[in-house]
């Protein structure tokens, strides 16, 4: 038996009879995965209440940046109906999704929507928006300085996440302003999925049989990686569970993780052979 | 020069040269761009005013189906914010967008927003609205039949459409009700385009050349087909412009259109020697 709790069911993934291995493997909390989630991409659906008609929520696209607290920051035509809506009554919320692979499920993906009054940035606040914008979105050089262009902030005050079946919640404001993007997000942990589910099936079997309590897996396959550890389906003739291996510390790069991975595979091998 | 009117330059397109060849090319209506574009999709952003905190737009994911007049009909569990929302207060939008291709401008592409109040579809016509909605969203075929799960619909009655940078306007319900969805959108028109960009560069540039006017043209590649003509991009040593052929008549499919572009062809060459 494991002795240190590895190991627990995803939200959202069949029930099934793992053992019991205490309590879960760390992951990212609500607030985290949000960030996360948001801090990837760089385009949402605005919703504002138009002006005409009146009260009516009113869905358009928009590009954003982000501040160092998470909230959304848009620059927008003077024009455009959304910062007439705005402009006219600020209540607005920015609804983020992820990307849905082809032939996906689209509820299964992760969405966040963040809500909150959205407000023209002051002027003596221009220049770091501006900097933040076109970092994020480096077309909008060509018309960055556009006089009827101006820079708005949504401030998060309420935050409705939902992670795909089964996990969803409301996320509080501040632990979402205090939360820190995962540093592996994007091309680092996509890399890693690739490299382990190509190369390294054979480790993962091991991490399941060993260290997860799962000695009948015939193969298993990753389907997330975080700071915090990674996510596996594990296969056996019984069924499929979609199980977690939390590493000992946060990883923060690739080389970390690669570590955290070989050392993971020493002690599935000390485990097997003790 | 061409004795009937067949190009014009695209809204948006940079301003050019082009000879004055009388009325501009025969080309979709909002109204149907809208309903085109609203039918190529299963899924889009909806708004609804949220009940806390009150009054605010919540923008949530759900998938749809198109009713005859293209209404939009959601199969949403009535735990979910968004029913609660629409319950609560039935003013809603719905936002549509194009793909956008990898690294392309997002707010080049085109978009919708249908508002109107979204109610819960009558129990006597809820299999028309089951059958709609599987045939739009096989998957759903799982939980169909959820007791907590209902058909809403979304009567439509204010339309804003974006077609890119320059083409927008407020669309009228009645005539997008009466709209026919482009027969050619989707995989047919992007197997014309890939076929003419592909295998008939020069044919392209004879339609420039002889029904256009524009004997310098070098080069130039389609954009964009539907059932009323196509667009290209024409390329010559002064600049690149946007132009539009239409057809002699509408064409529903890809024969019509294979016909139609090897009579133009014909007609191009007859010109060009006349």
């Amino acid at each position: 038996m494991p002795d240190r709790p590895m190991t627990h069911a995803v939200p959202g993934a069949e029930a099934d009879a793992a053992p019991d291995l205490g309590p879960p493997a760390r992951e990212p909390t609500h607030a985290e995965r949000c960030r996360t989630l948001v801090a990837t991409a760089t385009r949402g659906s605005l919703s504002t209440l138009a002006v005409d008609p009146a009260g009516y929520p009113y869905g358009s696209v928009a590009s954003y940046a982000l501040d160092e607290r998470g909230n959304p920051l848009f620059f927008v035509s003077t024009m455009a109906e959304h910062t007439q809506n705005a402009l006219a009554d600020p209540r607005a919320s920015l609804l983020v999704t992820e990307p849905v692979a082809d032939g996906a499920d689209p509820l299964a993906s992760g969405r966040a929507t963040l809500m909150g009054p959205m407000l023209r940035v002051p002027d003596e606040q221009r220049q770091t928006a501006r900097d933040a914008y076109l970092a994020a979105n480096p077309t909008a050089s060509y018309y960055i300085d556009f006089g009827d262009f101006t820079f708005f902030r949504l401030t998060v005050e309420a935050i409705r996440y939902v992670g795909g079946y089964g996990r969803m919640s409301w996320v509080d404001a501040a632990e979402y302003a205090a939360a820190e993007p995962d540093p592996l997000a994007g091309d680092v942990a996509a890399g890693i999925i690739a490299h382990m589910n190509e190369d390294h099936a054979d480790a993962q079997v091991l991490y399941c049989r060993h260290l997860l309590g799962r000695p009948d897996t015939t193969s298993a396959s990753m389907s997330a990686v975080d700071r915090y550890g990674f996510d596996m389906v594990a296969i056996a003739a019984t069924g499929r569970a979609a199980v977690r291996v939390a590493f000992d510390e946060p990883c923060d790069d690739g080389v970390a993780v690669r570590t955290a991975l070989v050392a993971l595979v020493a002690e599935a091998r000390r485990r097997a052979a003790g």
